[in-house]
């Protein structure tokens, strides 16, 4: 039986997985994303964590019969560029060739979002279904697609969603438009205004918890926590966050119409099916078929579903 | 060589053509479309204009090789369910079998939008492109994908980016949601408000123009004509049905990311390459990967495309 490698390479973690032809896990390891450095320190980190799962699972890397990987930034062949969440990676790298060279094994690239898709289509949530929107809701929101039974990436840029313009002349984006749907939900943008609304004087325990639990930003946990004790910035944050996802994946919808949607990301599972089900309230009013509703499920790989997904590109 | 009959039903006209197997038009006839009565009476009428088109073409109805109809409303198999522009047309009308029993050749039915889509990604301003979408625009904004070279209809809903929201708590649409594209660009949206604000005291020159044209309502020729001589209300409608049509089209790429973008409808052959680059200018900002936007194209089929759209369904 042929062993394979998936690697999710993400802003704040590297992922690895060791998996079998039935895709199950032989081997597992996780570490921080370089924050300093540039794009051959995260090769070196992520061939690392590579070399670990394969330890854990019994197997030299020389041997696995390839290596996916899921990546931020656009994937062009080989190389990865404008991989804005990681350091200093604005230009071209060859994530590909440099891999391969280092593990011994063919090394195959992928959007991260999408590779996350495939694998909950594959394996997860969206087995049922031969088409569907993933929304991963974290630090931004991500879209993947498949229709028909295959991934649809356009010309390499396709599942844009946390982008669908949900305000005119909305919030500025950390993307620098207006009105994306981002601005409203992303955990990045959530945290910003939470600071300059706290900053103004509004109360709130998110950044007393965020030092509390010991973290550098606003994690999902974070964001939980705050809702469970009743902040009441937190929940009109969230509010508000659910409510522009609901209308972008309801713009998505018009435009796809897919059998379903699922909800993954860090945000996303975190919060699980009570969240996946206000999301879908608050896309139902824009839906315009709304007597044929795709169905929404969260996410059901959870933290390895990016590297699983990853794996999937050499399977 | 074999002919086909193609048929566009519309919510003011039916227009048929018949073709070769070049997609050559051998006859073509247009009859308004009954205003009154029901589905049986539409489909009498359709049949007329359909003889009258086989007639001028010199070849009997039921010697065609197929007669394709591109309908609005819900296409169920043989069915149309809820058209809501067709008189009396809310539940579902056998029009496929009703048609072929009347004219002894077997008939197919497909979306209007989706077909006349199809037809400029086959004939039109989409040959050099393998992914499409199309937007119509008119009495409202529908629009047709074609992703891979195949059409894109999802679970039949597919492409209803009139009604993308592009503001939140917006405007009113004539589907009874708030926000909608097509409640800011559809041509029964902005006749609505300017007449709302002509009564509030807006001066304008539409509705003389349309009173001398004798036009029953605000065509996509009076609006031209307003245009032309500077009406300012028309101008500012306009200008706001642009910036809609920008935003939901930009939203619409970043999530489908096509090769190309084609304008068509009444509206928008009317007012032509002008506004497709107006339009183009509007979608750029909230374009998320503006550095390889997709091309925007004026449709090349001008009245006929629909109907041309639906004979390559029996091709």
């Amino acid at each position: 039986m042929a062993t394979h490698g998936g690697i999710d390479l993400g802003g704040t973690k590297i992922q690895t997985v060791i998996v079998d032809d039935d895709h199950e896990v032989l081997g597992s390891a996780r570490r921080p994303t370089p924050t300093s450095g540039g794009p051959p320190d995260v090769a070196r980190e992520i061939e690392a964590a590579l070399r670990e799962a394969a330890e854990q699972a019994g197997v030299e890397p020389a041997s696995l019969a390839g290596v996916g990987v899921g990546s931020p930034g656009t994937i062009d062949g080989g190389n990865v560029t404008s991989a804005r969440n990681l350091p200093d990676w604005e230009g071209s790298f060859p994530l590909a060739s440099t891999l391969s060279d280092a593990l011994g094994t063919p090394v195959r690239l992928g959007n991260d979002v999408q590779v996350a898709t495939d694998a909950e289509f594959a394996l997860g949530a969206g087995r049922p279904y031969n088409s569907l929107l993933g929304v991963f809701w974290g630090t931004g929101v991500g879209g993947g697609i498949v229709l028909d039974g295959k991934p649809w990436v356009g010309r390499g840029a396709a599942g844009e969603i946390g982008h669908i313009v949900v305000e005119l002349d909305g919030a500025r984006c950390t993307c620098g438009r207006r009105g994306c749907m981002e601005a409203y939900a992303g955990r990045s943008a959530m945290e910003a205004e939470a600071r300059r609304q706290h900053e103004e004087g509004q109360k709130t325990d998110l950044f007393k918890l965020m030092e509390k639990h010991e973290k550098p930003r606003l994690t999902s946990g974070i964001w939980a926590r705050a809702i469970e004790r009743g902040d009441e910035l937190a929940e009109r944050l969230i509010d508000e966050a659910v409510d522009a996802l609901g209308i972008a994946v309801a713009s998505a919808c018009n435009v796809l119409d897919p059998e379903a949607v699922i909800i993954g990301g860090g945000l996303g599972v975190r919060f699980g099916d009570p969240y996946a089900k206000r999301i879908y309230e608050a896309m139902m009013p824009h839906l315009f078929h709304d007597d044929h509703p795709p169905v929404m499920r969260v996410a059901e790989l959870g933290d390895l579903g990016g590297a699983l997904g990853a794996a999937l590109l050499v399977a």
